[in-house]
């Protein structure tokens, strides 16, 4: 209790130094105040933020300090710092001693209430307790505590216990304001789920049916699987074999014994696979679709709806009666972008007045107000017709005869063919063999010709647009010759220095050097297109494979305290006896250890994602999940349950990809 | 020449005689034909048909005759008799003579050939030359007996040759006329090829540039795969490897060596599994769903256009002039929906001609004319209040206290659910070991419980009701229960005859005994509506079945000449010393041997297609295919190139799925 009372005289003192940013104190006090509620409305409002704040001056204040980018950035470093702290926590990747993640912890859960605290600052009291994200916050962090007492006065009893907690982690990334995409992804997954529970139910039951029949056909005929096991003489190894089947990862192999005993067999399987694999997971690709898009259009339109109600609290924070209507003044329009987008040039500025003031009055509508917040995420590219530093350094020089033949090379079309040419003949040599001398030299004359198109770029075109934010293109090219550059040469030091070649070293040079390659793609222009497009679609992805990471940082958590050491993996050069079966003596001469699967345990963090996108990528991952089974616990119902559980949860969740 | 001739005079005589189904001959001359000619345009409009036929009315009597259901009928009847020939052809699943199959093949052709004559009087001689339909189908028939004469030739020298005209055959199906949709599925498909080519082209340029760098980074290190082969040495096996990988088919093995030697490496796979599995296959499947959206929303739209054309056709063929206006009179119209659609009752016609005409005049406008197709498209169902036929015969019995009160209990919804109870008590039951007798006679009480149910509801709701054409449970209920009485009663008779049960008949009961647990799902209303929307787009599944078919018709003939005898299956207790390498020496301790895949051969059709049902699932497709490939041929470039068209082709039809 003390300890929280510390934290939020803390992040009270905190909140009485607040500096807004750019905010010009110069002015008289009122109006001030006006015009930074109204700001924040905009800013609200223009970055879909939806947070309920007091309106009195010292709580936008506070909440202008809370939306700072720096609180933010440090919100996401401790939720960072508190889910990396697996990778050090006993079974840990890089062990740290207990007393070291516990301090780490603490600090977190410190950072955590203390953020906590700051929102019931600026959001009114009665809303702040009926929010069921910061109640969810303050008891996770409430239950990390007292788990991490408990562990902490076990562990100096050397009694080694299981930290449940653990698990609760991603709830401050899903629960904390700023990750309102992750949580509008969960909610439509969450809508979802109902309408295609009727679908699952009768998936599921044609799944038993298929069992019970497969049962009944082949489980007297006392066949063998290629494994030697028993064929379908157990009704839920029969349901477990055939749930299998619908992801494709036993594919034939389930179908051989009864195919090679009466080929009709085969229309048995071939029926499943159609009913089950092709139509029941088009089904519930289409009602996950269809209801995903529901959702989302309703999100939407929710949202457009709060940005509305937004923009009109800061219409009426800076209205005045002008004639019958309420309008507010040019200077106040200036002076509220200028706080709400202090980055923004004064062109823009005028370009943004135009649009809303299009009679040219001195004042803005409501209507075109309203519109701000939208103007404002237009993103405005200022092309300005740059004179070349060196013409106006050496103007002599540069308009040379030369030089001017030297601009019409570099933007003639065959300029870029050229090097398109350069590129092809370059796939080829990286693809010879490089132990030759001839080739690696190669190596330098292209490296040669590629810093030269750079140069001879940069000496016609302007380096400020050449440079410029969008110019993605041009960062990459400039990014990968430069560090080739710098790889290739550290390689050669270290090989003249030492006669050896720095694994490291050489491979970052061969990444590089294939990367390199990627180039090519920018001359095409439907290619471009295609890339233009991807790269547009990456933040939604982003948001996903957030969600998927939660999902993905839950199971492997769980999995570590359940399956870590069961299964050891031993370099190849290794003497010990259990080497050849993962350390585990029932994986002799099983397929896992034959195939050299031992490194897929959940020994640490790091192995247990691995394991897990190996799961989602759902070949092989009955296998290796039934052997995480054998090694420690029986195969009993509950296990395949909780299979059945995880492969369902990571099949919907990629379905959503 | 001569063969030609006489299947064209035979058409004609036929056409002689063309019965004109549904026609009353008893009215005059002239405006039967133009009845007869607004009747075929109707037709075609209502079946969205779309064949341009002469109207001589000679023709249109041979159209007439051209689409009678059994000319349709023995045109696919001849097509899956040429198509199943496959089945008897060497290599065969049931060998035959070769002069017979060639006879049935000859006659084959001359139905193809005597339909296209047929055709080619229906409609205008020029537009026949132009339509490459029929020009492609009169190659293929001169092919087919070039080469059947050849072999006939060859065969009697015995010497075995490839009948290289076989691939040709699925041409029949899709150039008929009958076979609209299979070809409007295959344009979509053609259509979208161009688009989806800039994809393809990248995601081959990502598959090389990450082959390429596997190569570089693992190549030289001497890793070897779990079966002791070299890893990433050789460029194109990358290729081949990084390829499976997309398909997931290899997907912890192929990493497993680089990951066991540094973890880093499993960086490398993972990037590469989310951009060209998951992205990439992403946006190969947005790209085609979109244009094939595309395509089909045009294709719609021009048989939109067609529809209304043909309906103008047909108006423009009775019209008389009423006032200022074109309409056709209430009888016409009446005698041309009774050519039309003869079998719909008064009612329902009259019901049309109210819609039609709902000023109620004695004449119908064009407009109201122009529906008249989509009119018959809709199913009316009509519902009468029928009286039981035990209350005509026996209305004292059936309307007694007694039965009054079976038919309240057979009406309440606790009749329903009493008989949900005893199908899930069934599911036990069969689950359980059906050795011991009690079981066994517990079916029979099942069985009768079953027919109990059946027989109470004749009795209660009206028959004819019970049997309606729409009431597909209740045929369905009936079927399984009286297929599974006589199963069970014959397989009952057998073993008391013989004390042996017959396998198949045994298997059949058991088949029938699950099927029956299929009722439950009509007791729940969500249920019921998956399963009726999934009856509602069969016949879309099935237009691509078929397209499918003869995807797979086409590879696993060609499959056939190339693989067929190579790989050979041995039962369980053959002492072939190749039994356990599928009797090719190479296949000794593979992975194929060892894991029983021995039937998955090209050896007759049957297996061939199973085998590409398997590809088609994707699961252990490279080791099936690689298998075929070493057996074969050299594992040489072309091969490669023959297996990745050939998985191309599948994935991208598998996607329209």
């Amino acid at each position: 209790m003390e300890k929280m009372s510390e934290a939020k005289s803390n992040s009270d003192s905190n909140a009485g130094n607040a500096i807004v940013p750019g905010m010009p104190s110069s002015e008289e006090e009122r109006p001030d105040e006006d015009l930074l509620l109204a700001a924040a409305y905009v800013y609200d409002a223009q970055y879909n933020r939806n947070i309920p704040f007091e309106t009195s001056p010292q709580a936008v204040r506070l909440y202008y300090f809370y939306n700072h980018w720096a609180m933010q950035i440090a919100t996401y470093f401790f939720i960072l710092v508190d889910l990396s702290l697996a990778l050090f926590e006993d079974p840990a990747a890089y062990p740290l001693p207990f007393l070291v993640t516990a301090l780490v912890e603490v600090m977190c859960l410190v950072a955590f209430f203390s953020r906590l605290v700051h929102f019931s600052r600026v959001t009114p009291r009665n809303l702040f307790w009926k929010d069921t994200k910061n109640i969810c916050v303050m008891v996770t962090i409430m239950l990390n505590l007292i788990d991490l007492i408990i562990c902490g006065a076990l562990s100096i009893a050397q009694i080694r216990t299981i930290r449940w907690t653990r698990v609760l982690r991603p709830i401050y990334l899903v629960n904390f304001a700023e990750s309102r995409q992750i949580r509008r992804a969960f909610r439509s997954i969450r809508n979802t789920l109902p309408e295609i529970l009727y679908v699952f139910l009768l998936f599921m039951f044609s799944v038993l049916a298929f069992s019970l029949m497969a049962m009944k056909l082949f489980g007297s005929r006392k066949l063998k699987t290629a494994e030697g096991e028993p064929y379908f003489e157990n009704y839920l190894e029969g349901v477990f074999n055939l749930y299998v089947l619908v992801t494709t990862a036993n594919s034939p192999d389930v179908m051989m014994p009864a195919y090679d005993y009466n080929r009709w067999y085969s229309i048995f399987f071939i029926a499943y696979i159609i009913l089950n694999t092709y139509i029941f997971m088009s089904v519930f690709l289409a009602v996950v679709y269809n209801n995903y898009r529901k959702h989302l259009k309703n999100e939407i339109r929710k949202l457009a709806y709060m940005k509305r109600r937004k923009m009109v609290e800061a219409f009426n924070a800076l209205k005045v009666k002008e004639g019958t209507e309420f309008v507010i003044s040019e200077a106040r329009w200036k002076h509220l972008v200028k706080l709400v987008a202090p980055d923004i040039s004064n062109s823009h500025r005028e370009l943004l007045l135009r649009v809303s003031n299009d009679a040219k009055t001195s004042y803005v509508g409501k209507e075109a107000f309203l519109r701000l917040a939208d103007l404002l995420n237009i993103k405005v590219i200022t092309m300005k017709a740059r004179m070349h530093p060196l013409e106006s350094w050496l103007p002599y020089l540069y308009k040379s005869a030369l030089s001017c033949f030297i601009h019409k090379v570099v933007r003639h079309k065959g300029f870029v063919y050229a090097f398109d040419v350069i590129i092809l003949v370059n796939a080829i040599f990286i693809a010879l063999d490089d132990k030759s001398p001839l080739i690696a030299n190669a190596e330098w004359v292209f490296l040669t010709l590629y810093i030269l198109e750079i140069l001879l770029k940069l000496y016609t075109y302007d380096p400020r647009t050449f440079f410029a934010k969008n110019q993605f293109w041009n960062w990459f090219d400039t990014f990968i010759i430069v560090a080739a550059l710098i790889a290739t040469s550290v390689n050669a030091g270290l090989k003249s220095a030492s006669q050896y070649n720095s694994q490291q070293v050489l491979d970052i040079v061969f990444i590089l050097r294939v990367l390199r390659l990627i180039r090519i793609i920018d001359s095409v222009q439907r290619f471009r297109v295609i890339v233009n497009t991807l790269i547009n679609i990456l933040p939604t992805m982003l948001t996903f494979c957030g969600l998927i990471l939660v999902i993905y940082y839950v199971f492997a958590v769980v999995g570590m305290e359940i399956f870590s050491g069961k299964i050891r993996f031993f370099p190849a050069n290794s003497t010990d006896p259990l080497a050849h079966s993962c350390g585990a003596a029932v994986l002799k001469d099983s397929v896992f250890a034959r195939s050299k699967y031992c490194r897929n345990n959940f020994n640490d963090i790091a192995s247990s994602f691995i394991v897990l996108v190996e799961l989602t990528v759902v070949n092989q991952w009955h296998d290796i999940l039934y052997v995480m089974g054998i090694t420690s616990l029986k195969p009993s119902v509950s296990f395949s349950t909780w299979i059945l559980t995880l492969n369902m949860l990571i099949l919907l969740i990629t379905q959503y990809l």
